[in-house]
């Protein structure tokens, strides 16, 4: 493994000069007006797939946004591995706060800073590159697959069928993924769990117009107000989601489990002050790492309606509306949730309004058995690189099509991610530490070679 | 007085074309972008009045948009009517909701559209128009002084100085106003009380950056959830409202008061119809007339946070705000409501976030005597226009300027305002009956001849 650590040590820069460009591609899935951006992406990956070492690289359509399939074969006796990851990002507002373009990635203080750097450019990147290094090297000892999607972000809704139809074009003994995060670089650990989802929007309706809040102020329902009562109900005074049927498929751990959950370390103080908060909430009767871990949740992620710039208005919004999603634990089916949702927000509406609710997108929670040999090879390969075993770690993130590529292709995925917690994923100023991105690019080949040698 | 009608009927087209010259003037005084229209505006106006028979029209500076004053002294011993109006108006969003331009007036189906056509633009050119007409025709039998308003859509934060400032020159018997509605064509009517306003900004902060929703999801408060907690909170299931201390030094009607005040001919169905909603909503044990007209009411007039653009973002916001109004009644006092409003806001925020609460504009309720020689001079007017006596009507609306008027200059307003419910005001597609404008163009020199002839 010298002659790979020696490739990767001797292109180092030009690695990162090739993620920059990946990078300054503004890849937004959320927004329609992205959509030349997306295709412009993956054509970029597949171009430079080939170029690290691929027999072959495609831009497969899709309904949505194009997969990037790549492969390399070495022989039919090896093992294969299926790299997942996905070249779209999250928006980027509020813009005002970034403090550098999102999309003209730049180094400093350690780290790469703009939009996608973690997730899951940077992470994937690091695949790429491992890749190239190995077929460099001759060190290769699997065949490897690529399935980079353009859908992540807004819950791959074209990635389903993409699996179905491919089913074999995709068989593989393991899905290596890199979209999570460990604990710390002092921590590192293997996610092990990952939160279902179930995202909707809702619309309360009240009156055919905006109206004059004087003349009508107190006598007609205001789409603003019925909103937040709603809304409001949905969380209960102790952190519990009040739609009937919620915590019905709830596992609930053993007191032996939870234990054992709470021995990962966690500093309520740190965490506290990185979030600059005084006070942690949730459910109550649960500490803050079971709560993002083993426990459901429900968020508003947007919230709308009205005059909202600059000065006041004395208006009664004819409506008002919020995007809410629920990260699930197993076994909670995201589907049911989804209508268990609907029925209950149609229920608690009152008669002077009217409301819309609708199913954005959703995924299956999933549990990665620590007993596969893929675990143990990641474990042995970051014993190497960071020189502690990492511990199993349950995040509050949804993959949602983690699950479904189980239920489709019948292959378990092992979650490898080099993420962390002030990456700042999702948020303005996302960035990724060089640190990082070394530790991924060369604990990769360790992965491969492990696994080929387990039984 | 058949002169006067002769010269508006024969003027009528003119008339028109100057007003469509004032609205398309974009002066939203909410948006600090149109502070050039403001100016723009008052200029337009003052020399307008000149040439409608002014002795003098100047535009003043103020802290914030001009004052246009203009007066035309026929004799010392004449009585003194002040007219006051304003030339700014509300914001236009929701924009795609309006079928024509707003700054583009068009008349179609008899009504003037455009964003001001009633409030206030169209309204106070009646009085400019009736002011020209009896210059004109030498039938003036008043002095006559305009104050025209570019802050009243914003609270008038500077008409409070400037009357202070120029008392004197203010002098007048009476405050002629024309910024409100009446019940119906069929059923003419005067304001003879308009609601208070107390208008707040809520904001709620929770962690310093819009975290993933997985990742800190049930764990973190969500500043959004927290907001619509708060704020669902403020009204309780009888629509009362919940601040300590709000009902107070509200004045309660006698069952008398309450019986004289429901025979206001009101069809609740075809208020519901007009509004396309299923059933109206406020305080329980009140009328709908009761609930805009005689108690107070608390809408949310905006409310944003997180994300709100096309698709789904998986993000815990970082902070959520909105901006609420109430509208009061008498006795309320509009800034003891506002610091009620505070310090209950503060006191049920839950320590796992910050609250930053904003006063934004206020006014307190009037109450314009139905026994005073201006009220019956309007009466008159109105027979002879309408051919029937109007209503006292109270308005669930705001002026707040006006309570200011009779605490510094010490003058009493008449409210006769000509709009109809249907012209939609502070919303898209406001309008103005052309039929209301000749109405208001013709009954206002009446009104002059008759508060010159009494006692």
């Amino acid at each position: 493994m010298e002659k790979v650590k020696s490739y990767i040590d001797a292109n180092k820069e030009r690695f990162l000069e090739e993620l920059f460009d990946l990078l300054r591609i503004p890849s937004i899935s959320a927004q329609s007006e992205h959509k030349p951006d997306m295709v412009r992406c993956a054509e970029w990956l597949a171009t430079s797939l080939v170029k690290a070492g691929a027999d072959r690289a495609e831009v497969m359509p899709t309904d949505g946004n194009p997969v990037v399939y790549a492969e390399k074969i070495i022989s039919p006796e090896a093992k294969t591995v299926l790299v997942y990851g996905h070249y779209d990002v999250m928006p980027v507002d509020p813009r005002e706060e970034w403090r550098t373009d999102p999309f003209e990635p730049v180094v400093k203080d350690g780290r790469i800073w703009g939009r996608g750097a973690d997730d899951d450019k940077g992470q994937l990147f690091m695949h790429a590159k491992a890749f190239e290094a190995m077929c460099e090297t001759d060190s290769l000892p699997c065949n490897v697959k690529f399935m980079l999607e353009g859908e992540e972000e807004i819950g791959s809704p074209s990635l389903y069928k993409f699996c179905e139809e491919y089913k074999e074009m995709l068989k593989a003994d393991i899905i290596l993924v890199s979209d999570t995060s460990m604990i710390s670089m002092q921590t590192p650990s293997i996610t092990c769990g990952l939160r279902g989802l179930t995202y909707m929007e809702v619309e309360v309706v009240g009156p055919n117009k905006d109206l004059h809040s004087g003349l009508f102020g107190g006598a007609v329902a205001n789409p603003a107000n019925v909103l937040t009562k709603l809304v409001a109900s949905l969380v209960d005074e102790r952190g519990r989601v009040t739609i009937p049927g919620f915590y019905d498929d709830v596992r609930e751990l053993t007191p032996a489990e939870r234990e054992a959950f709470n021995e990962a370390p966690f500093n309520l103080d740190n965490y506290k002050r990185s979030l600059d908060i005084d006070d942690v909430a949730g459910e109550a009767g649960y500490t803050t790492i079971e709560r993002t871990g083993v426990r459901p949740s429900l968020d508003v992620n947007g919230i709308w309606g009205g005059y909202i710039e600059e000065g006041t208005k004395t208006v009664i919004p004819s409506r008002a509306s919020a995007k809410i999603s629920m990260r699930l634990v197993p076994n909670q089916d995201f589907e049911k949730i989804g209508e268990l949702f609907e029925k209950h927000f149609r229920a608690i509406a009152p008669a002077s309004v009217k409301v819309n609710v609708k199913y954005l997108h959703g995924g299956a929670p999933y549990v990665s058995p620590t007993d596969m040999a893929a675990y143990k090879a990641a474990e042995q390969a970051i014993v190497d690189t960071f020189g502690k075993k990492p511990l199993p770690f349950y995040s509050g993130g949804s993959i949602p099509i983690i699950s479904g590529f189980e239920r489709i292709l019948g292959i378990k995925s092992l979650l490898i991610g080099f993420g962390l917690a002030e990456d700042a994923i999702h948020s303005p100023n996302e960035s990724y530490g060089l640190e990082q991105f070394d530790k991924g690019v060369n604990t990769i080949p360790l992965f491969y070679k492990y696994f080929a040698e387990a039984e």
